[in-house]
């Protein structure tokens, strides 16, 4: 215990958000009180001062319930809101039926007290970005390795999306050139995570090709520099897509769309583009690797391949934790580092919303943020 | 030139099926005449003995076409078939209109003719399979390389599928491996290729789920000791798989159906097995990568993932020319080396028909291989 006598004494509860499903096929969101473990040797107490509802954490939230019927259900004086789910999600629930798990990936706050190790002390009020998995609290107590310290004067509400969206962005980077490609495409173009990923592959002379789906974010993305925007909803978007696949050279898509034939049209216009290109006919197409990772459930409709790209290609799921497990440690400390020196440049986010801890239990609130309209991001501040 | 006194002199011609995609939407399988070439220095001349009809044949004879119209087509006194090709398959075979492609992946002969290098001579009137493209004549004039000796006093009927099946059947095997699965599934089960696969794996330990369709198929395959057969059409197929699915742990398919729902449901009952046996919940499904390789596509119509599986799942094209291009030469020889030995054993095939070059270009006998029925595969022999 570092704390000194001009600090006030830790806290030793705090408010939390909780999810639970229970076998009547409900799952309610609520806000309970709960004990504040102290820190450990290597751990440190963060006030968390802000943490974003990212697409990610929406599924533990609200286990893909019909948020339309969303209704208040507080208990104990705390408030919470609860929803129906359907008889098939509810079968996909089954290992956390009845548990109130703990909601919110990351966030960003101020160290507030420390253990005893080196390392812990170091981060004596730093403020820090943290991946943790219950971010969505007035305070939590986390091991040295899950908090990425921030430059001295970093504004907290800056450090509280330094995981998921950053190490994500760097993380298809990584992939593009581990997996032999010179060139990506992403299908959220205009989302926080796309406008990153976009000043990201400026920054490292990385071709990118944004699908958005309406003119006025193409025009946002291209006011931000994007050379490649292709409009999902415009009669020309097949043309589009070939145009910049053809002036690019990609041959590897990150779609968080998932749903619908997507992905089929990545792949038939990366094959049209190749056989272009190819010389000899092959009825098995060209033999240009033609990959789509699907990271994303936007559309939770089944994916629809039509297979008319050859015989060269896969589509598979994507996910950053996998990512980050397989890779070295000097390469995570490098992403890291990168982070936290350009956090509020290339990986700066924003946000349409800031939410109490009680307005993200408030059924109109959960309406407008479970929508995850592009340019609406809530940005959690369970201190005001 | 080794021909010697008391051998025929070598032919000049040979009689060859060619295919050719016309712009009025046709494609025309035909007999023609053609020169046949001396053998160069590292070549030899094989009388075609027989030569396989496989799945993979058919597209590079027919394009697609509705074989349900196909009416007889000669021309210059050869017997030759035609049929309508759709506009879209059409465009998707721009690449070799107007032109006649050669067809037959593969054959067996017996080696008449070489040329001066050692190794072509040392295949003087060898038995050898052989993989060309272009197998359907009467003789082919081919590099050594492309010929596979078989041990002397092989029918040449026998090594007529040395290529194809085999080598397919070893890498599915050597894939599953080379990625670290332990055991796999095989979609179509009591086809050659399904039988051959299992007689490799029982060889090998491996385990085997095999797929059929119908009760009697699946009878066939365990009366050759599979121990791992599921019927699709059966109402419990979903059980039967989930069940085989935890016997074996297989966590790779190999899919020659393409169309339809089937590597979605392989997908989610893998799934199902590994989250049974994982710990925690994740709400992105187990840590376990589940693969299916659709490397046929009997069912023409679109894939379809309903993505209840996970985020760790991968679904690609598989095709034996790219896994050859990739293995290192000792491998490639190896595998070669094993077909050779057992291809009377191991790698045998079986046929429901033997077709003329005449009888391949008969409407009514396109119609009966064109089904591509289970048993009833064709073996064409040149020379009666």
């Amino acid at each position: 215990m570092t704390a000194t006598d001009d600090t006030p004494a830790p806290p030793t509860t705090t408010l939390e958000l909780r999810s639970t499903v229970t076998d009547d096929g409900t799952v309610t969101l609520a806000m309970q009180r709960s004990e504040l473990a102290a820190p450990g040797d290597d751990e440190v107490v963060v006030r968390v001062d802000a943490a974003p509802i990212n697409p990610s954490d929406l599924g533990m939230m609200f286990a893909m319930a019909d948020l339309d019927l969303a209704e208040a259900a507080g208990s104990d004086g705390l408030p919470g809101v609860a929803a129906p789910i359907s008889p098939r999600a509810l079968a996909e629930q089954a290992a956390r039926l009845n548990r109130p798990m703990p909601v919110g990936n990351e966030g960003g706050g101020t160290v507030i007290d420390t253990g005893s190790s080196a390392a812990a002390r170091g981060l004596a009020g730093k403020v820090v970005g943290f991946l943790s998995g219950n971010a969505y609290a007035q305070y939590r107590t986390l091991n040295v390795t899950q908090c990425l310290p921030m430059a001295d004067g970093t504004n907290p509400a800056d450090a509280a999306a330094a995981f998921v969206n950053p190490l994500t962005a760097l993380g298809m980077v990584e992939t593009m050139r581990a997996e032999g490609h010179s060139a990506l495409v992403h299908t959220v173009g205009a989302s926080n995570l796309g406008l990153m990923l976009n000043r990201l592959c400026r920054a490292d002379g990385v071709e990118l090709v944004n699908i958005v789906r309406r003119p006025e974010q193409a025009e946002q993305v291209r006011a931000e520099g994007a050379s490649h925007v292709c409009v999902s909803s415009a009669e020309d978007f097949g043309d589009q897509l070939v145009d910049a696949l053809r002036a690019t050279g990609a041959t590897i898509a990150f779609d968080a769309i998932g749903g619908g034939d997507l992905a089929s049209v990545l792949l038939s216009s990366m094959e049209r583009v190749a056989s272009e290109q190819a010389g000899e006919f092959s009825r098995y197409g060209s033999n240009t690797l033609k990959q789509v990772y699907i990271y994303g459930g936007l559309d939770r409709g089944p994916t629809i391949l039509r297979r008319n790209f050859g015989m060269t290609w896969a589509v598979g799921g994507w996910l950053l934790t996998p990512f980050l497990m397989k890779a070295s440690p000097e390469t995570t400390e490098r992403l890291r580092r990168r982070v936290a020196d350009e956090i509020t440049t290339t990986f700066a986010s924003t946000y349409g919303m800031r939410l109490s801890l009680e307005d993200v239990v408030d059924p109109e609130v959960v309406r407008r943020y479970g929508r995850m309209a592009t340019g609406d991001k809530a940005l959690v501040t369970p201190h005001g």
